[in-house]
């Protein structure tokens, strides 16, 4: 009799280690899928070990440009930002995890699939309802919310033990006091020593920036090139590198965020299953693409267009951090901001300096701005008494109102 | 017979100065009207212009007090911000001057009021909404709409000759290439050299704040402490200052502020009557109550409730852009605000330096953030197994949406 | 060892006999708890089924004044309708019975609480929402997504062998092949036969209201008195009759829809868990009185302030759908939509006509309605001129946008 | 010297006849164009009218066909009702009429037009808006608010004696008291006798429906099939008339509408220049077809795709009443609701009856609803015991809140 394939999403970590050999154990033929998002991982090493731990096959899935232009750049257009701060560096990277996970499946003709995630936290939402998008009939394995894994597995050394005895290889290190996850977007670090929100993150949490203090004392110009709201080049005008490939774009901004400071954010989130949280992020490149993305933006998208997409973010910023990337109405969201990025075209420069984005001139040749008809000192073809007109015919019900009292 | 009395807002500068001259040419008897929102003036240099240049009385009005505890703090419980950048520095200074200035008109018997604004600004609708908000029956004047004022008064050097003929006293000043308003909340810096977006502006343009260069090289730490989403109080940790007093706390902020060059915004926003516009601001002080504010919100809000004021802010602020504090929708959205803020209570740390706010703590004895129950060690009384059944449910539909593709 | 004491809503049907009967089993002290929210049901009956079934105690609690003026009151003064049509009949009456069943929860000094809503539905929802936002401690059994309880009754037949065991007497009644559920507001018809929503629902489905065919051949005419937004009085023209008591105002209004074909409804809506659901609701009252508040509303209500309550209203109706009410994003939606009502206050007459509700007009002390300046005919001090001004004022960013095409 | 062509938007009364001759009198070649979107008129004699009145030319355009496909249509896949009654009938067809005015100017070689609304109505700014957004360089002509005429006809006897002096045929009609406005989708009934709000409108005012009392003892059945929210055919099932042209089926609407009293409106409104205003509508095709469109929508709908619709429309209904249709801002808006139609395809019936449209059965190939897992009898798949964990995850933050009071 066949065993049941299944598709893991592993990251050579303990806990992904420890259920490839459980899975293994309970009789399935276990594919390791291991999703290339930009963390900084030795990934021949995770193949070699997923495989010594009992894989019978492992994907190592590039999955970086992908990222950039189906998932960052679709969120960059909405100027998406949830609870007012956290850029969703992790919730962006895992609907295309999900839906490579369920191609996999496909390909190998399972619907079952695992994930690690543990049973508190935003992740498991986002990939399975990632698979359940993707394919309707899926058979998730879940072992942070199955009760026969957690009777066995009450704590890390129940996993210590279990890797001791079946010989999976346990990394020595000086593990952190903390959780991380990283990729092309951010770095998060999240619970341990940071669960304590009255406690400020010591400086050595954060890795993919230096701080303020650290950061050079000069400034770096960066002049941005966008079209519909989607950034085609990056130039740094210091020393002339021009950069354009999408991927290539995003690991250079975060270079220069880096090297400016930019990018720290330390908050209380609301996690989507309700239970408050700390994070503390690192979102060097975006940050900074973010902020051009909006000033140019200021020139280029219509009033109105912009007061619209500015009220239903925060409703997307909730979708995407829910894990509702492509639902249905994530795609009405996404088609009416489409719309309104139509001539977010043209440069944007701003420059770089010890954690500050300094706006530093836009142009477009699509700009609704008119100096003329903005000046205060021109007329711009602006009649004055239209004015008088506009305030006298809004104020009607502002005076009705104010004389009943 | 008498003349007519008329309510001048009257700033002392060489526009409101020819406009006094004007009115009293036209047979009012013209009362000037001084309001203090902060600006860096000699209040009694204005009051002698005032009655130089032919007022029969002047009112010298200190609203700061005011300014601060029924206009900043009600915005800053709402986390407004306008475009996703702008503080609304001289937004909310708008209606208070209104407000008293028709308290005036009532105590002088009088329905005439009049103002300088431009006819191309936002500040002629928010006085003027202001007006017939609070005295339906209101006569304005407004000579930068009215077609007699404007064909007599083309440009500066009309006013000046005007000026001249009048004994009207000009400054010889230096006047900046472009033009300030400042208050208690900023200072913004429009017009002139400014108006074109392409351009950075330059580091002399800034008064209030010195640039992230100048600052000095160390941390200053506040300790914040808000009672339902208003501030009673902000500590120096580094000297040990403690201000209770909401004018000497928005001082003290600003002061703060400047010195860590905090508050810079260079930004294209769009004004009501549909013209962009490029303003430079500084917001010192309100800058880092805002963020210490949303930090101590980040335990002490309910998710829900945070995601409905933060789907609500952006026509919150609009609606104080725009000039509409008071009007009926706006009674409606602070109503739900404040209802929001009821245990936004607690202290809030943040360090800042070289224009950084950073979080550095927040503490509540009504936080909603429980350490257990965050903790991705603790259980908390947590049942993973629950999460199981809360993804299912609401993958049901998303399941349902899939399977007919 | 004494006994928990436990509070089960019970109906005296046949579901929540038996739970009584099963709780008694399992060594609960069971306290029956039977709300009178407007059913026709004999209560003293209900009563003594419990007491005979093994109930301890029985609690029976008119809550249908309560209902009245905190729950549909507010819901009227929202304009609340969920999804376009549904007028909240039953979820309005969940969260009272559940805050009274806390109550007496905490009377009896017990945390337990049962109810016997089915697991597929939105009322076990409401009631362990309502539970925990009144007693956060609460330990509540909810048989029917109780696994033991699940496996043991499978079906109504396992149900009724149960009773019969126990000398439950079960009614012999001409069950009809579908549920309902009936108070004050309305009565559903769900589940059975009208589970097929590609068939119409038959005429003697319904209840509460006779078919337009069945109707007298004569108009009832209605004048209401509303103060801020709440019904004072109704007159019946056509004889005379007054009522103002908001318990007995409401039955009258019932009287008046069931014998005008008032307030028939059959749609398929949306549960909370996200399965859709066809329901046949009769609404013979809140229809007319929802109806007469509007068309007040018409005339007392400033533009912007509807607007804005129109554009939230879909959130506060599906917030009382979900069992939200009291949470505290209904709390701050609630007090903007009290705001919004402060001069609802005045007349309105309709006609009622086999199925329609005419409007017959309105009138208020508060009235913004004003008929020289609506009118075609005469200025009303209105200068049309001022309206060139508004349009060219707000045609400013139209003409920027068509000149970029 | 050519005299300067003007493409004047003409109905053949007297108002745009005066017009049309003053226009001749200021020296303009008078093209009168006049849009045939459904009004009961004779064309052929408003064409010789305006020939006789001195028009150089005249364009009789029908609009009807596009007026449904590219207005009506999109208005319905929206559920577009302003202020919760009004179905957008007059201002649905403004833009077709501003915009095929523009193509005349166009295609005449100039930049000139001229309307007859009035200075205190929604018409002229439907008009003009439509104007600049299609020729951002147009010149209007609006007599209504253009103080040389305003001084020259200051009633209708002015341009009774106007039109008498120049020889324009005046109907000798037993004018209605009141003004209408009439197309393919409703006629309205305003002004005049209709001004006081507190009188009931008399039967005679409707013209486009028979009465609830006098509509026929008996009902109709109509079957709609639709494609992604756009009716494609409807079959009258006592007589088996199909009928699927658009243009076609919004007539045979009208007749079913009027032969069974639906669709009578009487309501305040809000005008976009913050006038209340009172309406009395005949709406009778449409109201059919929006209430067949929603049912379908019940079980072809995503929950949470119509949730934000249906928040989203109020916005959407309140920029086309204000003669924003095509601006950016609806574009957005139109787009996502576009996406939110993919699946409202199948069938939806409803029994017309006195004034009823009574919900008959909906059936869909694209059917989210699950008459399995809707049913409260069977299982279906799902497990209640997730709901239990579903409703505890959700229950979290209900519980925090409440236990801090």
């Amino acid at each position: 009799m066949n065993k049941e394939k299944i598709i893991l999403a592993y990251s050579g970590g303990l806990d992904t280690s420890v259920i490839l050999k459980w899975l293994v154990n309970k009789g399935f033929d276990v594919i390791a899928y291991v999703a290339n998002v930009g963390q900084n991982e030795d990934f021949v090493a995770i193949e070699k070990k997923a495989l010594a731990t009992g894989a019978s096959n492992v994907y190592v899935e590039d999955l970086r440009e992908e990222l950039v232009t189906d998932y960052i750049f679709p969120a960059l257009q909405a100027n998406t930002i949830y609870e007012g701060t956290y850029m969703l560096g992790t919730s962006l990277a895992r609907p295309i995890i999900a839906k490579r996970q369920i191609e996999i499946a496909r390909k190998e003709g399972t619907v079952y699939v695992a994930h690690g995630a543990t049973g508190k936290g935003n992740d498991q939402v986002r990939f399975e309802f990632g698979y359940y998008m993707h394919m309707p009939e899926v058979k998730i394995i879940s072992p942070w919310k199955d009760p026969e894994w957690l009777s066995q597995f009450e704590g890390r050394s129940d996993m210590i033990a279990y890797a001791k005895q079946y010989g999976i290889p346990i990394k020595a290190s000086t593990k952190k006091p903390y959780s991380e996850d990283e990729n092309l977007i951010h770095i998060s670090h999240e619970a341990g020593i940071l669960e304590d929100p009255s406690l400020r993150a010591d400086d050595d949490v954060y890795s993919l920036t230096l701080s303020p203090k650290e950061a050079k004392d000069e400034e770096t110009l960066l002049t941005f090139t966008f079209e519909n709201g989607i950034p085609v080049s990056v130039k740094n005008e210091n020393d002339q590198t021009v950069v354009t490939d999408p991927l290539q774009l995003i690991l250079y901004l975060n270079k220069m965020g880096h090297d400016n400071a930019i990018g720290r954010v330390d908050m209380v989130e609301n996690r989507f299953i309700g239970i408050k949280s700390r994070g503390v992020y690192e979102t060097p490149g975006c940050e900074i693409l973010w902020k051009a993305h909006h000033n140019l933006e200021g020139i280029t998208m219509d009033k109105e267009a912009m007061h619209l997409r500015d009220s239903l973010m925060p409703k997307y910023a909730e979708l995407i951090y829910n894990g509702y990337w492509g639902a249905p109405e994530f795609e009405m969201l996404r088609a009416a901001f489409t719309v309104g990025q139509k001539h977010v075209t043209g440069t944007s420069k701003v420059a770089l300096y010890k954690g500050n984005i300094i706006f530093a001139g836009v142009e477009s040749p699509f700009s609704l701005y008119d100096e003329e008809l903005g000046s205060m000192d021109k007329a711009g073809g602006y009649q004055p008494v239209d004015c008088k007109g506009f305030i006298n015919i809004n104020a009607i019900r502002l005076i009705a109102s104010s004389m009943r009292g």
